[in-house]
């Protein structure tokens, strides 16, 4: 059972939150501006694409206390965050968050 | 009561709508690949973007018969075809089609 999370261990939560989410809109953004398409495939491509990122980051980005752990581990496995950022949180919290790491129990 | 569409005309009417689909993804390859984008709103408006443009395209490049007078005076419309370009065609039927475009009948 983890602890609950202390107001000064929320706002570092937040921090790692935030900072993960504009990461991930910034490489693609760097993707959408890097892109030189020559065919109509690759135009639907690129839809298709956004429609399932879309998707993919409104259930990634799911900031409830009871989700967090899964969040973050996600956002590691991911590479948005590294686990040495996250030792702003508790051991505890860091500990289960590298458990679900290494087991890919959330996928 | 148009006249049937000749084994010509028909060719000529191919190539037409070839041709303007194909004016249409240029403009839409060209304006994807001098994006800049620069925050996350920018990215979901290109989303809605694409959503928007392949259900219009999926109506727009319709080729049946009895629907190309119609489709056409859209290109027309649209900037993809010129009125001069259509002269390949029977007199009767760019009557018609000058017909649709100078009433925005098709709106």
């Amino acid at each position: 059972m983890l602890e609950s999370w202390s107001k000064s261990e929320k706002m570092n939560a937040r921090k790692l939150f935030d900072r993960a989410r504009e990461r991930e809109y910034k490489a693609l953004m760097d993707e959408i501006n890097a892109l030189h398409l020559t065919s109509p495939d690759e135009v639907w491509e690129l839809k298709e694409r956004l429609n399932e990122k879309a998707k993919e980051m409104d259930e990634r980005y799911d900031y409830r206390y009871s989700r967090l752990i899964y969040v973050f581990a996600q956002l590691v496995h991911a590479g948005y965050l590294s686990l040495e950022e996250l030792e702003v949180l508790k051991e505890d919290k860091v500990d289960c968050i590298k458990r679900f790491v290494k087991g890919d129990a959330y996928e």
